[in-house]
């Protein structure tokens, strides 16, 4: 699984905080944890107003940077200061993220055409999120296109399904597995990724739900995740569903992440 | 899930403890927190020497009883101790467990063959647990046929298709869901069971390997688990996979169980 740490993003009220007051010690603990607990990438979203985003944004790329080599995944609602932000990074990550809402993929695809930044892409459009899992598949296949005419194959694209809360509606994880389903075996390079938390908004023991989610999306086919990588449980279930999904020959990555102390019950 | 409470089993270290020293306020205590923590059936295994299974058995079914009204899971290896203690239970419970091996289910099924006793079945005959799942469903229809003419219909029928370590093959997860997934659409009021710790012997943090397994499971249509129920973090994995597996309309159950404190954080 590959594993976006999404502690690094102002809409959390610490991380907002530590931006606000440029504690700069909590957001480089924040990449060190991350990138310790097996992070791919570290997400690095700023949540503030637009005409400050772009220093803010060079000023964590900085500060993650310092800490360590792990791409970064950029994350802005503004393609300009996603734009902007990709010469500072040292080397390329993710950005985060298109969808065919808006002129963000017209804007982005043909800047990173030419590189090795990948992207993650949403299914939604200018309706919304679509309720069905076949017209989730039709924005799909318009963004496969887009990424087809920029020739940015397949394995650099991160297609996020998307899930609505389960409280409001309770097919959410049967169209996000039939999504993810439909889109491994039209391309089995791709990636499907997905955050963990919004499928439990409104609910009791949150984590619960989140975690069954986790197990059952990896069933589907998805092989990445925006997550906590400093989230043992999750992380814990995660490796274990790989290892039973047979995505762990021996079980060696799920044995190693227990021995390395990244999984599994604390020493006491 | 409907739950095989599996504490009271004398291969459980405390639990053979218990039972030698005859320490009867551990058995109760057993009995009442599974039938508390939502058991459907309470195991009743005594893992004595055959002379005195039937009186110890006899024992164990008369304090179970004695503090609550949740069926019995008569559970041993010789059919006629399951037989002999059939009458002391005061309402139908469940056998555990026939499977084609030996002559367990020419004894057990004509016997509960007019009554409301279910059963468990097991997916293995003589020559042990077959590594396909091709051969699994062909003991399937063995078991099926034995049962029909009996008149046992597939309501009555707990079919555990069983489960090696994952350390030692690491198809069995595959070969498991296989296995329900033909079994579930050939049969949809069939019930499908499983324990857990099987799948995870020899690897470390077994918890995490049982727990992913029993989504997935579930996800499979398994409907039923001998797990204990008294497992916070077991069981609210379950309430939740089975919310989002949709059924459990509008996460009623998974609320009710958040709610009565069954599963989700402890109240600090």
């Amino acid at each position: 699984m590959i594993i976006i740490g999404e502690k690094i993003n102002g809409s959390i009220p610490s991380m907002k905080k530590a931006i606000q007051e440029r504690n700069e010690e909590h957001i480089r603990e924040c990449a060190r944890k991350q990138a310790a607990a097996g992070a791919d990438y570290i997400d690095v979203c700023a949540s503030v107003a637009e005409d400050v985003e772009a220093k803010t944004l060079n000023w964590l790329i900085d500060l993650v940077q310092a800490e360590t080599d792990t791409p970064i995944c950029l994350d802005s609602p503004s393609p300009d200061s996603i734009i902007a932000a990709l010469p500072r990074c040292r080397r390329p990550g993710l950005v985060n993220s298109v969808s065919m809402e808006g002129r963000k993929i017209e804007k982005i695809f043909p800047v990173i055409a030419g590189t090795r930044w990948n992207c993650v892409a949403l299914l939604c459009d200018d309706g919304g999120i679509p309720f069905t899992s076949e017209k989730r598949l039709a924005v799909f296949r318009q963004i496969m296109q887009k990424a087809e005419a920029c020739k940015i194959t397949p394995d650099r694209l991160f297609i996020d399904p998307l899930v609505e809360t389960l409280s409001g509606r309770e097919t959410t994880l049967a169209v996000f597995t039939e999504c993810a389903r439909e889109i491994r075996a039209a391309y089995p390079d791709i990636h499907i990724t997905s955050g963990l938390s919004n499928i439990s908004f409104g609910l009791p023991a949150r984590k619960l739900i989140n975690q069954a989610f986790l197990v059952l999306a990896l069933n589907a086919g998805m092989d990445s995740a925006i997550i906590d990588p400093t989230n043992r449980d999750a992380l814990g279930l995660a490796r274990a569903a790989e290892a039973l999904l047979e995505k762990d020959e021996y079980c060696l990555e799920y044995i190693q992440a227990v021995r390395s102390g990244l999984i599994g019950p604390l020493a006491v």
